[in-house]
């Protein structure tokens, strides 16, 4: 493919923010990622993020393939938790990287400009890091207590956005336990998108979950300006 | 790094054979990944392939810095099981595949010239496909029952080597239940290496488990001249 076929994204990087899906198989309700994604997305959900520490490779690509497609036909961007390379596999938008997956400086030398990084961040030290090493937004939180983390340490509160919004103007996702009841004090902080997993795929109604979650964020939105 | 330097590896491409160790940390005796490679290259190993489908990247990333470090000292080659991020982080010789994980042609696509290939093979269908795909050399088992393995089919036996080796050139490492017994009939059968997981990791020496298979291997070789 030659450059002009295909436009660099430093060129035109694409900011990451509004309602930001964690998709998570439910076995139990017999919900795939696939289908927490499709109806994010049909609820207006502009960033989708595939996660499973327990697939194997080869179903973790085939989600991502997946997901690949139905996030392109929405015009949503598509990341993949930890694996870059899978998300360079299914042509994914970016990989979001925690504290135990590669270091970001690594993830930019191996991917270059071929992959948005996402990078969590609990203090505006880790942010500062980050951001230096090369990540395009930062993953917040956890904001409040949340029963998707079982290795979440405390909540960190709302402050924890203002105190990062401070230090680099990175795009903010704040994570952990936001829903349509407090996500309105999220976006006062300062946030620019809020992440969401139990609320989304624990919802009955999964698109009318995210839905209400984005009406929300653009309601704040239109006030603010 | 200019092309002088470092060159291809298409031009040269080493070839994966003799003794082929697989690590595997053993919490409960308090052995690591690095330790089991560190004892297998005194002992004469021509490769060390790190799995581990426990740990975390990063976690992983630092084992296989270690194992790089190592394996480049003793002229050993180094694969990385499964991940093929954590095997162009590491800047290892290869990466193995095997048939939950990313398709060889999928990972040749990422991969180019940087990384070897391995495939898992266990019928002549999948040897030859994935020649076509582009790997490089073929785990070719389960030869015999194995406790390493839990999810390994029956043990094919030695027949298998021989039915490979007719449909394809390409090297074969014989996997599966090998240990100093049995090897010969392994050789016998045409492999080109053997790998070995429980025949190093849980014996008291393993340097000493090493240098047997590697003299055993030896000896085979010579008499086959």
């Amino acid at each position: 493919m030659t450059r002009a076929m295909k436009p660099k994204m430093s060129e035109a990087r694409p900011r990451v923010e509004g309602l930001y899906v964690i998709t998570r198989a439910d076995p139990c309700r017999g919900v795939s990622h696939a289908e927490v994604a499709r109806a994010a997305l049909e609820g207006g959900a502009r960033v989708v993020q595939l996660r499973d520490k327990n697939a194997t490779t080869r179903q973790l690509l085939e989600a991502a393939q997946t997901i690949r497609q139905l996030t392109r036909q929405a015009g949503a961007l598509f990341f993949v938790n930890d694996r870059l390379d899978v998300a360079l596999a299914a042509e994914a938008d970016g990989v979001h990287l925690g504290e135990n997956d590669l270091p970001v400086e690594t993830a930019r030398k191996l991917a270059g400009s071929r992959l948005l990084i996402g990078a969590s961040a609990s203090t505006p030290e880790e942010a500062l890091e980050a951001a230096e090493a090369g990540a395009d937004y930062l993953g917040v939180g956890c904001i409040f207590a949340t029963p998707s983390k079982e290795d979440a340490g405390p909540p960190l509160g709302v402050g924890i956005i203002r105190r990062i919004k401070a230090v680099t103007s990175l795009p903010i996702i704040a994570v952990g336990g936001i829903n349509a009841k407090n996500a309105r004090a999220v976006l006062e902080a300062g946030a620019d998108g809020i992440a969401v997993l139990s609320a989304i795929s624990r919802a009955q109604d999964m698109t009318a979950a995210a839905r209400n979650l984005v009406e929300l964020i653009s309601t704040f939105a239109v006030r603010q300006k």
